[in-house]
């Protein structure tokens, strides 16, 4: 049984149990909403007998992040990407993609998947892709026997860009930036090579008993998603996402759980809208967005320019968001890059479930302004998202251990730290409020 | 005669000629907004007559950046301050304040002047307490001399804290972060000790005299603005905001520009409130926000956190937003803290006039985009906020020429770049229609 067809059994799984712990939510709520396609449980049964701890993405919990992994062929190594495994999940990546196109794909996968304690999720046609020599030469056996392979392997959710039809490519005609999703442009390719429509669609049903045999998550892509600002919210792109409504459907049929994927590049204007529509055209299915990213102009700082979007779409009720690093559109992401994406992320997240009034989401916030207030700076570090970062740029100028309780940073300087000069707010409250009842009220002069 | 002055005597003055053309928009406009206090040029007229040029802050023009830099007692030379200086504006900082507390005060001010095309800001407390032992030893006459003092080396604008009134300190008193202004920290302790209501205040009228005399903008500061997500949206920051719009009417009376400050730290879902509320209390006067950083937990990112408030409040109708780094709550920013908080800014305010229709806003999007699908790599680093940056990043795993022009990049690698495989996407498109309607309607199969 999958976590969908539990749910709907009125059964409280183990991993339900241990989702609702972590989220302080009742195991009760939990299952209901997986029995509703409003929450995923993404939870191979091969990676839940290995290390997995389950987790769950829907608009009832926390605001998830996924953080994107991989090598591709010009670079890339196995111990690479477990060091950049590491970095997400230790920064606080919900789930990661492994998104290797190249080299020794099956034995990165695999190293990933032993070594992960988060969802692992993959694109198979990145694998597909790798057997042919041409797009074309991808025939419907082969997308059904990898996907099953990786669920064997115990990969947890699978994107799947089964919403890109035939009838959909000719929408895409004026976009300014074409297809940019690499598994939507190989669908598209395959169809008009082949005159036929997507196999992903033709076969959903097939696809349906694998997926479900290992009880792994559908995320159904967006193989049209905006490349760029000029063409987003276009009618290829809606066209889509109500097919992958559809889908939705049909694999809830099956008894499998679903996400969907968004897009992509959105002016801050249209985000709300975007996550409302997916909503209504999806079901309510849990919505898991690439960005946005709210400008196309800054190459290089891409984790911000999306991010200030990825917020907006936590605030409107996205479940999960997808990373964007600074390398995006420019290279691999490194490391470095990763730790920078998993951290704006987190920001976005956060600040999306303070905004939306999650219970207790603001807890974090208010510890650490207090030991701000405090000049406890060891507390300050330790409360935030990244401890290492923040205590190395304190060190910059103040590296001496007394400085991390001193009154001060060497921002202001001793002379000019306001939370120093009212730090007795207290007394400095009480002191006005009893001298200012006796002031004689005053006219703004002249 | 002031630029408001002027605009109210229905003169277009050259300023605001320069500044039409500047933003592509009328004269007459310009003259308008500036009549009615919805726009402000702040050039003070001694800085005219050496390098500066003039630009407009105001809803109706594109949203401005200010970054802040200046040395503290703990660190920073003249040379520090005016490399940072130039980093600030050549990144497209529109205005730049010199905060500098310590050292050679009255020397950097001066060479920054000397120095700056961009209007030139600073907060004449800061010098103030520079020559005496203690905030109470602080004289109205010391204020307003210091004023005049600044306003004769060419200062553009100048944030004076005259909102803090006595009564709003006991607003303060159960804050979780108190008053985190250093201003408005100064004027509290002032007021307390010598039982008098906030001199500035006392002496609006004279004060006004000599920023009339040299045409220098009020910019009303912000003294009890919120220090955290706690103290957001609180009485104090409200009590004293609708002082500043008292103040505001005052200054116009007196023919002085006048643009008011905003905080600071907001949840995303009280940020556009805010701008709303300031507009009203303050009659339109033009509003310059810090920030506001959307969560308290990323000290080391607040360049992150703070610009998705920033985007909110341009969306929402801010005319300018002070940049934050990553050094905020850690330290002073050097050289490269400068950069990252004001390419985070740029974008922060660019997605802001995107998303408000600005006319034109999008042209540099559209023409990255075009750039980024015809795999034009050095039209992609041309047209983005940081050039060098992008290039670098390009470079880090393709540094050879021949990688400029390639049909792809590390990212995915050559067989897996999307627009590479839908290059020809006009063609692909048109197949694809002219087989979708050839094609015998599917049904999704079971």
């Amino acid at each position: 049984m999958t976590q969908l067809e539990a749910a709907r059994a009125g059964t409280v799984t183990p991993e339900m149990q241990f989702v609702a712990k972590r989220e302080d939510l009742s195991p009760e709520l939990i299952r209901s909403e997986v029995a509703r396609g409003r929450m995923v449980i993404p939870a191979n049964t091969v990676h839940l007998s290995k290390k997995l701890e389950p987790m769950c993405i829907g608009v009832a919990s926390s605001c998830k992040i996924n953080a994107n992994i991989g090598n591709s062929a010009v670079t890339g190594k196995v111990d690479d990407e477990l060091e950049k495994l590491h970095t997400a999940v230790h920064l606080g990546s919900d789930t990661v993609m492994d998104l290797s196109t190249g080299g020794n794909i099956d034995g990165i996968r695999q190293a990933m998947i032993d070594a992960s304690t988060v969802p692992i999720g993959t694109v198979p046609i990145y694998q597909i892709i790798q057997n042919v020599k041409d797009p074309r030469d991808i025939t419907p056996k082969m997308m059904l026997d990898t996907v099953e392979h990786q669920a064997k392997q115990g990969v947890d959710y699978m994107t799947i860009h089964a919403g890109v039809l035939l009838e959909h490519v000719p929408l895409t005609r004026d976009r300014v930036t074409g297809i940019v999703s690499r598994g939507g442009s190989l669908m598209a390719a395959w169809m008009v090579a082949h005159h036929q429509q997507n196999p992903w669609y033709t076969h959903f049903g097939e696809l349906c008993e694998i997926m479900r045999a290992y009880d792994v998550t559908f995320s159904l892509g967006d193989g049209l998603r905006p490349g760029s600002l000029a063409d987003a919210n276009d009618a290829g792109q809606f066209a889509e996402l109500k097919t992958l409504g559809e889908l939705t459907l049909k694999a809830w049929e099956h008894g499998c759980q679903v996400m969907i994927e968004g897009p992509g590049h959105i002016p801050m204007h249209l985000v709300k809208m975007n996550i409302e529509k997916e909503r209504e055209l999806c079901h309510d299915a849990p919505f898991y967005v690439l960005g946005p990213l709210v400008t196309d102009i800054a190459p290089g700082y891409d984790h911000i320019t999306s991010a200030i979007g990825a917020a907006l779409a936590a605030e409107a009720g996205a479940a999960m968001l997808c990373y964007v690093t600074p390398k995006e559109h420019l290279g691999l992401p490194n490391k470095d890059d990763v730790r920078q994406g998993v951290i704006a992320y987190k920001i976005a997240a956060h600040a999306g479930d303070i905004a939306r009034g999650r219970k207790n989401a603001r807890v974090r916030d208010d510890q650490l302004s207090k030991a701000r207030f405090e000049f406890d700076w060891n507390r300050q570090f330790e409360l935030s998202l990244d401890p290492e970062t923040a205590r190395r740029m304190h060190d910059e100028t103040l590296p001496q251990d007394v400085f991390k309780s001193a009154k001060f940073c060497s921002m202001c300087g001793p002379k000019f730290c306001s939370m120093r000069i009212t730090q007795d707010v207290r007394k400095l409250a009480d002191d006005a409020a009893r001298i200012s009842s006796n002031l004689t009220p005053l006219s703004l002069a002249k």
